[in-house]
């Protein structure tokens, strides 16, 4: 199986995690976009009362054609289960997020959710975080200022660009990837990038996950986290 | 006197603070429009060669018309020294701003600035914080979640509203006010709001000022903070 055959499988096992009545925070990228699509069958031939609160517009948009209900997160009193996917996930099921521009949603839906499920291929798996880009969402004014601190801390920072533009998040930030090789305590990093003035966000997600789907060659394994 | 004229004073004051060759940050509100203007004075009349960064647009404008050198914060190597105001001030020298909507700007600059000095009429003087409100400045994506959780945890948070709008940050974020009454421990406190997910930054200053200058009605007072 190639790697999006395993996003597709471990899509379509996590649609069944979803049950009538629920509010399901509906995560972004290619593992998702599999997930929405079984959803969308799944709303269609069983007439399932579900509300999807989407991380991006494009989930947002896909959700929609699909029949799916859509809210925004300010509009729901709370989310029962979030779907995502992740980028790197350690021993100890901490994650990074943020290959995408969406990490910021991502997390403030997480965040809000009784429940969440990763969805990955089995090349996310890890035993140690850092080989993957760490995403810091940053406020434009002073970004400058703010990659010279990165850089004295060693943390090899990188601007994300679009040939000489900076990309844009949603919230009309920059992102600034630290290439750190490896992150010794997960924690204390998060700590020290969030206390940062300028630092919007960071995409490290702590303490967040509680199931992870696994796509294996040989089939889905399913890891309780906590 | 009455409060204009102390932020006057004051205003005048911190000017001579500023000397030849520096980059200075430049505050926003109704007492550093008074700096500006004597700044602007003494720029044209013994031909100083300032750089200075302005929080705000209309601190901007207002420089350049008066003839001073502008630049943006992340086209200065340093910040030589930041005046600006403040709402309100501890016995501690610990700062609340954010009664305009540029003190996320203004707190990039100050904390990339080797020194600052706070301008203000004795009326922001007080023995412990909060009786102003605290101004949290945070992601529109999510914020009523957000204002729940401060809601819970008995902040008594406010958006900040015009009529039936959000009023808008620089960064187009929201603003919610936190009428907290007194302000325990503004350390612990600022550590708690920044931890959280979808708050940008939060109007305490703190371990930030070197000087202040206060107005008083017999004259100005200089405080050596630290």
């Amino acid at each position: 199986m190639n790697q999006d055959e395993l996003k597709q499988i471990v899509g379509r096992e996590a649609v069944n995690y979803i049950q009538d009545g629920m509010t399901v925070g509906l995560g972004t990228g290619s593992t998702v976009k599999h997930l929405v699509e079984a959803l969308g069958k799944r709303v269609q031939t069983e007439n399932l009362n579900i509300v999807g609160v989407p991380t991006s517009n494009r989930t947002a948009k896909r959700a929609k054609e699909l029949g799916i209900t859509i809210k925004d997160i300010d509009q729901v009193d709370h989310i029962d289960l979030t779907i995502d996917g992740a980028d790197q996930i350690d021993e100890h099921y901490q994650g990074i997020k943020g290959g995408g521009i969406a990490h910021l949603r991502e997390k403030i839906v997480a965040i809000n959710s009784r429940k969440n499920i990763w969805i990955v291929d089995e090349s996310k798996l890890t035993k140690q975080l850092g080989s993957f880009p760490l995403p810091v969402e940053v406020i434009p004014y002073g970004s400058q200022q703010l990659f010279k601190k990165f850089k004295k801390r060693g943390y090899n920072p990188k601007f994300r660009m679009d040939g000489d533009r900076f990309i844009l998040t949603h919230s009309k930030n920059y992102i600034i990837d630290l290439g750190l090789g490896k992150i010794g305590d997960p924690h204390k990093l998060a700590k020290n990038l969030k206390d940062m003035t300028g630092v919007v966000e960071h995409g490290l997600f702590l303490d967040i996950v509680n199931t992870i789907i696994v796509g294996h060659a040989n089939g889905t394994e399913v890891i309780k986290a906590r």
